[in-house]
């Protein structure tokens, strides 16, 4: 087909069709890439919906989809696409293999030294949103977003170059880091993030039996702090799980920075609360 | 005027032109309240801007300015808002006073068996951003948002009446509560947003020294959640210093429902994080 980035590339799978897969389903799909998409959801209702929305031209047995595919995407939680990985490129001759986890340390560590591990593009799309499903599936909102591929010299040299520009015809900023660095900045600039919202839903819910008080009082302030408390659990435990120890030091810390705003209001320190206030207001300047 | 809410009220002063103050100006011009806005501002440049951008037409002294104005906006930071609101009271025959803020109790107290207490309604309209200064105000963002009137029994009958009017003209939505309540309400759905996103930018500058990758990562995710960090300390301060005690309740609690994801962390004990994220969710059914 003209469009398509590379001859040989032809038909994709998309393994794991909810927020991620799907979304990437569209991309694939409205960008040209391949003339067939094909998935594979453990999900039999998902399998369904993402027919019917057209994610999908059909839903394969894993095994078939990699046989058949030419591009594999794996979008599965990141503890599952840690034990799906090594299988996939078992069965992998010369197809290309991209994941897309919000983790990476531990997914690249199921393949490492494995025969074929050069067919593998480790990647993270920096986009998401507390919603999960096939359904919750977007057109276009990949465009300027920040994809990190890490370890990039672990991969096949055209592997890797198929990959980058897939990601820059789909509109996305390429960034490259290791893995492990991966993990580190990740924990710090979306993982506790989750976590804040988690625990800020838990607080109020706990306070507020009266539902109908949240719902009239809701600043956007706090909806905007709070969304990410929507999340699915079966995305965010494994993250979490791959990435603890990072997560911990964070929280650790985030942990101490609350105690500094709780001693300033006991101890009555409107300088020192006034000096936190200002010190964080400098996200400004790198957050517009 | 035709538009007027009462023929009586022709003339309006706000007090304080940052975004709060500066919206409401809006707000007033918008719906046709009122012929004339008078603007009280110490600071200087805030006060010429306010000019320049029409958000009133001149500026006077406070004394001045309640001399002649027929409703008094009160949208100063709380602190000063609870010295001034007694003052104005002194200076007050028959108008109309209203003041804006976060806070509730101490506010009211201040003007606790004052002779005039009658000619003030404490409001506060369930809206701001994280900007500041009279460039943040906007236009036509009050409508469909609630605003709380607190102990209105405390309030004359006609000046109650023509300050519901006046909100259900700009198209807010009317709650109705005690102050004490209001502020053990904002404690948990708002004042304690401020401080999960100042402690969260503070954790995330004292570790990405390199502003880069925090741009470069930034999920969106991450955005909303520190958003409110950028809030202004002159407003905030004050908040948390007339709030103290429901926010160190909020505090602590949140601090406590962190441990538990600690807890559930070290010790790897992922079916517990799955509860408490899955409690989380619950938010879920009260903000869409």
């Amino acid at each position: 087909m003209n469009n398509s980035l590379n001859k040989n590339i032809e038909i994709a799978a998309v393994i794991g069709l909810g927020l991620i897969g799907g979304t990437f389903a569209y991309a694939l799909r409205d960008n040209k890439i391949v003339s067939k998409i094909i998935g594979v959801e453990a999900n039999e209702e998902h399998a369904k919906k993402a027919l019917e929305l057209g994610l999908v031209d059909e839903i394969l047995p894993l095994d078939e989809a990699v046989q058949q595919a030419d591009f594999i995407i794996l979008a599965t939680p990141v503890t599952i696409a840690a034990t799906q990985l090594p299988k996939i490129l078992e069965n992998v001759d010369e197809q290309i293999v991209i994941d897309l986890g919000s983790t990476k340390f531990d997914i690249i560590n199921s393949v490492k030294n494995h025969p074929k591990r050069g067919r593998y593009v480790a990647s993270h799309p920096m986009w998401g949103t507390e919603f999960s499903g096939p359904e919750a599936a977007q057109h276009n909102v990949l465009r300027d977003r920040v994809n990190i591929i890490c370890d990039k010299d672990d991969s096949d040299k055209d592997a890797l170059e198929f990959v980058e520009n897939f990601y820059r015809k789909i509109g996305m900023r390429l960034v490259y880091m290791n893995g492990e660095a991966h993990d580190v900045h990740l924990a710090y600039v979306s993982h506790i993030s989750h976590i804040t919202s988690f625990a800020l839903a838990n607080t109020v819910l706990e306070k507020e039996k009266e539902e109908d008080t949240i719902f009239n009082l809701a600043s956007s302030g706090f909806e905007s702090t709070v969304r990410l408390a929507k999340s699915n659990s079966a995305t965010w435990v494994p993250v979490f799980k791959q990435n603890k120890e990072n997560v911990l030091d964070v929280l650790n810390e985030y942990i101490s920075q609350l105690r500094k705003f709780k001693s300033s209001l006991e101890k009555e320190n409107w300088e020192y609360l006034n000096e936190l206030i200002e010190g964080s207001n400098k996200i400004k300047k790198i957050l517009k």
